[in-house]
């Protein structure tokens, strides 16, 4: 029997009744989920995700790598921020990270009674579409959104997602939201950086000086970890 | 200065704050918004929005015409239900109808806060984007979706209705949302038949043989009544 896909635009649209027996990816491509896939390609052990400041600030003072950022910027006690471009092997081989995280952490927690939480972007997008297509499970592509809102970017690299899954003949959908993040990343693929510039983000970004990254978090395939949610700590020991 | 234009893809994503001074178009086109449009194009005096079976039942008893379904079944103590062809001029024209819907209701409630909620389908886009563009509001294109969840023909109609609008160089939009369905509308316009044929309400009013106004619902220009919410009930007074 074919498993289901189906695909979430926002937080504030996830019914997690639904999605019990389910692999629930997350996909914050700008720039959460990017950074996640960057820290494990670049050795990490473990990212510990907490919501909240003083949490974090806890951590750092028991002696944790913090990495935290409110509104894109770099909070005084961190060690750095959350571009993909802190979490290089110097900094993260064989560390556990805490990171703070507006959106994520509160998307983690409400898919903690999925089957599994994972996390994706593009950087990771080969090898996680190949183990969801090895696996007897349906499948929701959960896209973290901007405050709540729908976004472009999670919903192109979920199109992209689904655009390989559908291909391999083991997936059906009657979702809306996933045909038309199909139909929206066929748009885009052909000039996906050129597309991106419509993404508010993208502006959000720029205004701070913080879209240096961009063009990175839309490579494919930088690595083939999947970080998956264990015990209330990301490893990549799917 | 340009007006803003935004696109809401569920009534769960709705900020009610953000828009006390814009218009809002509620766009349920399979069927409500199509229906009501009908019946002001067959001279419906006015239309009287009902959440609850029992309030529907009520103003049955009280000698008003109502339209009432659950779920696509009429209910047995209504005079019709609710898709397009039962409002005829025959049974309409001079008269208040009071029209129970699933979704609607909820949604007219959550905008009552916002300058003006009008009623926007394919059978009166041209009128009501004509309006618009003459209105130096803000406006808010918000999708009934089905149970709040996103859907491709609403968004569809929203995609094109922003397209007009945006064409006449009076409006502005950094929404995600606005840029997603305007790329829909695009790839969907030139066989908008075919495309809505992915549409999961497409499929779900098939399976209830309620499919039989579907086509109607995507003509344009049927009527250039644009209805209205004023004092509890819709009118074609804008």
């Amino acid at each position: 029997m074919k498993r289901k896909l189906e695909t979430c635009f926002s937080p504030a649209l996830y019914e997690p009744e639904g999605h019990s027996n389910s692999i629930v990816v997350i996909i914050d491509i700008l720039r959460a989920s990017s950074a996640i896939c960057t820290a494990f390609a670049n050795g990490a052990a473990s990212i510990i995700p907490v919501a909240d400041i003083e949490e974090a600030r806890d951590y750092k003072s028991k002696g944790y790598l913090v990495a935290a950022e409110r509104d894109g910027f770099v909070l005084d006690f961190a060690d750095f921020g959350n571009s993909p471009f802190n979490f290089t092997k110097e900094k993260v081989s064989g560390k556990t990270i805490v990171y703070s995280t507006t959106n994520g952490t509160g998307i983690i927690n409400l898919t903690s009674t999925a089957y599994k939480s994972i996390i994706g972007s593009f950087l990771n997008i080969g090898a996680l579409t190949k183990w969801l297509a090895s696996q007897e499970r349906d499948v929701l592509l959960f896209c973290a959104g901007w405050k709540n809102r729908f976004n472009i970017e999670d919903t192109l690299c979920a199109g992209a997602m689904a655009d390989i899954l559908m291909r391999t003949n083991r997936y059906t959908t009657i979702c809306d939201s996933t045909y038309a993040s199909m139909d929206l990343w066929s748009l885009a693929a052909p000039d996906l950086h050129g597309y991106i510039e419509k993404a508010a983000q993208r502006t959000r970004l720029r205004d701070k000086n913080l879209d240096d990254c961009i063009a990175f978090c839309l490579t494919p395939d930088f690595t083939d970890k999947i970080p998956v949610m264990k015990n209330g700590e990301l490893i990549a020991d799917i």
